[in-house]
Parts: structure tokens; C-alpha cells; sequence
């Protein structure tokens, strides 16, 4: 298959193959007092707990694992709010390349000071007013490296696909058929991967994108059948998921397959932070809270269901978590 | 075996079968950051995650499971700094029966609200100039109720040895063996339950206690061979760890069974529960981050070993959490 195809369920098999060993095997957790809340039950696929704090190392090291770091000296280079970044970062450094990162400049603190932790050169540049493509093909060329896309890449929906191989794994073992998975959606490719997953494993699911209010693109444009736009490209708390629009592979792949998508606000994220702090143990981020505060909020209706969630990511700043602790 | 002798390994697989569906089979975590950190593998056992958010419910739920709701119409009591609290109070509005808590003044709001959320009475006192058990036995003899003491009591110990045996078999899966398990330590039941689990099935194996400074009462003991007392009974971060000496039956068991007790300073405790949100993305409690604490601070060495951990609780009131992130 090559790289500019549209992957199959194959190639998740192949991914987790791959990952093995590298990535975590990240718990899908229940948690009593939630199940009560919703009265349903809540399957939690905490991703939080990942290598680099994101679901994002599963792709990045699928494809980044497949580079032959004599033939490719001149690394890496990918753009990234973040996650991503660290993904792509530890891979490469896994691997023995370099890395080069385009990131926002107001992207999280501890999502910069990470991906430099994992030895990757960092360069940032505005989201409002600077085309992150342009700015990371520039060093492609310069260098002779590699682009790493964030989403509209195989390999690396093909990665991200293993959380859902996972999710379905774990509860065939109890027994256990979603109703609805909750997949947190920005670019759209753990979206992609998942819908994948699930659809060839578990294709009695509904699998739903969730995005926060203003960049509900995907959900738009599900029932407009077209790729939209968000209006603006910053200013949600949810610095993760703020793609303008669906990626064209993603979309490709997911519009046939995807229920409708949830839309949560900015006040049910920070609740869900809470609630996970609070009664779940976890750290996540604003961008890794949107299904859980699907669930929590009710937009997605859980009584007498099983859904599944994905904390798809916990790379805060304590200085904004401090403050949405102080929240009551 | 009678409720008062000392339970053995049989006792521990009984409690395992109670347990099973009711109690989270909590993850064995590894990091990337923290194994290079300390140029070793630390196994990281999350009973953060547990029911309750605490390891307690193992054991409370073993003990309360066997109690037979029409011949227990005077429910439980139990004394408790607020872990066993949330533990014997979930377990027995699971089993169907009342429970009264004393709870010392000075406890965290989030494990009093807790322990109040699962139906239990709270009834507190002052952690310096009463006596608890009084307090709990004068309510056993008035209601003709069943006591549930935090660690001196077989069930209880077998109850909490079940996250030993998890740990072992998690680890025998994946073919390692610890040079050391670290567990946090009060009164010394979860400690004797995971030394008589890892006696039985990793008995190579070194079992030490991890104490915060002031409260090393079982460190000292394990020098002396004698339970010695703490000078005082709060002014400590460490909320869950503040028992004068060690219990009777517990040094009995373990007096033979662990190796050196750690201790370790407040910065310590609070650098371990920073470093448990930043890279593990985990909330823990003082208490339950004192072997985390241990690992960083070098006072256990690890490098070269492999080393089992236990963030034993994650009930930490907001304000204080976000009093430690503020911290560089």
C-alpha cells in the first residue's frame, strides 16, 4: 500500500505490530462513580498515560520506525500543536534521526519544553497569520528530511488505529459490545483510525467525533458532505484540536463511516478536567477532555448504554490546571 | 483461619476471587522518562485508579463482603484518616448495610465529602487529643455493629495483599522479576499483605516500607525488632500515613518479611506528586506518593534494578494540588 493511499484495517495490524514494545499498552478504565452519574457504563481508553503524554507516538513511531537512519540523515520534520510534536520528537530520537518542529508560538509551555526534551529543534511561528505547511516544506527541502504529517498520512491514521484495535480487544475479553465511541477530533486521524478499527471489529458501534464549540468542522461537515471550514484558527482551550478543517484523507475515510458529532463548550471541558481530576485520577488536557464532557454534559446520551471514551492526551500547563482546579 | 490469627497466602487468592468485578484490577504502569531518569525500569502499580481512589476498598470489601446483610442490621464502623473511611463506606453500601466513619477533624474535605457520598455517617475528632478507637468502640457496643479496623484484622490485610498478587503476575507475564517493591507505609496492612503475596511468588524480591519523615515508626521498628512509637500524630503532609506504631499483628508479619525502611522529606513527597502529573499524568496524594519519592530522590536506589512502586492513593483536595504545581 502506498503511503499516499487511504489505509486499510491491514495496515492496523501491521501498526500494532510495530508499536509493540514502544508504546504503551494503555488501560481502558470503568470508573464506578461515573457509571452512576450517566447510568451507563463508561469505557475510559486513557491515553493520557501514553509514552509523550498523547495517543500521538502510535503514529508518529509507525511511520517514523520505518525510516533507515542512514539513508535518512537528514530526519524529520513535522508541524504540530504539540502532541504530535512530542510524538514525532521521541520517535525520531528512538530511531536515531533528527527532528525539526514547526509549533505554534501559543502553544502550551510543557508541549515545547517536552519535544525540545526529547532533543528535537523546535521553531515556531503564528497561527493566525503564518501557514505552518509552508514553514515546515521550507526545512524539508533545505534538509532533505522527511515530512511527518499530523494526520493526512497512512501510517500514521494506520498508528493511531491501534488505540481502537485496543479499545475492542480489551472488551471482547469481558464481553462487552459499544454502543457509541466518542473519538476527540481535530485533523481527524485517530478519528480515521479508529472508525477503521472498529469497523471492521466492532462495526455495531457508532463512532462519533467530539470537538469543542468553534471548531466543529467535522461535525459540519458530516451532514454537509462537503470538508468545512472553522472561522477562526485560535482562541478554544483546546490548543489540540483547532485543525481549520477535515484532513481530504480523513475525510475520505470517514465520512461514510462517522454518526454525528458532539460539540462541547468550553465550561463542560473545564468540568470534565475537574471530574477527572477529582474522581478518574487523571491528568488531561482540555483537548483530551471533549468526550468525557460529551458524556458528562449529557450531549451524548449514555443511559442504559455502553460507551467508550478516549482521554486522548494530558499535556497541561500546571498553571492552567491550577486554575481549573480553583474552579468549583 | 480465624478472623483474629494471621492470615497466610490462601487467604490472599480467597480475597482475590471476592474481590474480582467489584475492585479495579489496576494497571502496572512503566515510563520512559522515569526509567532514564533513574537508569532503571520502575514498575509502577496505579491504585490511584482504584474504587474509592485508593487501594483501601480491597481490603474493606473483602472483610464487609462476608457480612450478611439481615444479620447486620447495626452495619460497620470504622476509624480512619480517610482511605479505609471511603473504602469500608463503599463497600458496605455495596454490601447493603450502614456505616459510620470517625474521621480525625484535620482530613482532607475531598475524604470526608467521599466518604459521605457513599451513604456513610462521619462522625470526627481531634486527631490529638482523642482517641479513635474509643470513639468507634463505644458506637460498635451502641449499635450492635461490626468493627472494621483500618489493618489489624486478617481480611484486611489479605485484602490489600491482592495488589501484590497483581503486581507479581502482571510482571511474570512480561518475565521480570524486582530486585525491590516499595510500599507505602502506616500501619503496616498493605504492607504485610504485598510482603506475604511477594513471599509466596517473588520471593527474591526485597520488600521495604517508605515512610514520611516524622512518622517512621516502622523503620525504626524493623532497626529495633520492637514497635516503636512516633513522637507526635499530625503536623505531616503524608495524611494517610500518620499511625503512631505499627500494628500488632502487622509487625509480626513483617518483621521477618522486609528489608531497610526509607524515609522520605515533604519536598520530596511534593516533587514525586509534580512529577506524577507532569510525565505520569496521575493525581496522587501525599501519602500515596511516598515510594515515587523514594525512587527520585535516590534514597532507593534503582539504577540498573528493577523497581516496583505503589502510588497507593489519589484523594488530594484541590487546593493543596494546585499549591504543589505552583512549586518549581
Amino acid at each position: 500500500m502506498a503511503a499516499q493511499g487511504l489505509p486499510v484495517f491491514a495496515d492496523i495490524e501491521l501498526a500494532a505490530k510495530r508499536i509493540q514494545g514502544e508504546a504503551v499498552l494503555t488501560p481502558l478504565l470503568e470508573n464506578v462513580k461515573l457509571n452512576a452519574l450517566v447510568s451507563g457504563r463508561v469505557f475510559i481508553k486513557a491515553e493520557c498515560l501514553q509514552r509523550t503524554g498523547s495517543f500521538k507516538f502510535r503514529g508518529a513511531w509507525n511511520c517514523i520506525s520505518k525510516l533507515d537512519p542512514a539513508r535518512n540523515k537528514g530526519g524529520v520534520v513535522a508541524y504540530s500543536s504539540g502532541n504530535h510534536a512530542q510524538g514525532v520528537a521521541a520517535a525520531a530520537q528512538l530511531r536515531g534521526i533528527p527532528a525539526l518542529i514547526v509549533m505554534p508560538e501559543d502553544t502550551p509551555e510543557i508541549k515545547k519544553a517536552n519535544t525540545k526534551s526529547y532533543g528535537a529543534e523546535v521553531v515556531t511561528y503564528d497561527r493566525a497569520t503564518e501557514s505552518r505547511e509552508e514553514i515546515a516544506n521550507s526545512y524539508v527541502a533545505k534538509r532533505g528530511a522527511v515530512l511527518v504529517p499530523p494526520f493526512e498520512h497512512a501510517d500514521i491514521i494506520a498508528g493511531q488505529g491501534t488505540s481502537g484495535l485496543e479499545i475492542v480487544a480489551a472488551l471482547q475479553a469481558c464481553g462487552v459490545v459499544l454502543d457509541d465511541m466518542l473519538v476527540n477530533c481535530s485533523g481527524g486521524g485517530l478519528t480515521a483510525g479508529i472508525a477503521l478499527a472498529f469497523s471492521e471489529r466492532s462495526s455495531k458501534t457508532k463512532v462519533h467525533p467530539v470537538e469543542p464549540e468553534g471548531f466543529d468542522d467535522y461535525a459540519r461537515s458530516l451532514r454537509s458532505g462537503v470538508r468545512e471550514k472553522n472561522p477562526r484558527s485560535s482562541g478554544s482551550i483546546c490548543d489540540a484540536l483547532l485543525t481549520q478543517q477535515p484532513g481530504e484523507m480523513t475525510f475520505a475515510m470517514n465520512k461514510g463511516r462517522l454518526a454525528e458529532g458532539y460539540v462541547v463548550s468550553e465550561a463542560e471541558v473545564r468540568r470534565a478536567m475537574r471530574f477527572a481530576f477529582e474522581t478518574l485520577k487523571l491528568v488531561v488536557e482540555p483537548g483530551g477532555a471533549v468526550g468525557l464532557a460529551a458524556v458528562l454534559s449529557g450531549k451524548a446520551a449514555a443511559k442504559g448504554k455502553n460507551i467508550g471514551i478516549i482521554l486522548s492526551g494530558g499535556n497541561v500547563d500546571p498553571e492552567l490546571f491550577a486554575d481549573i482546579l480553583a474552579e468549583t
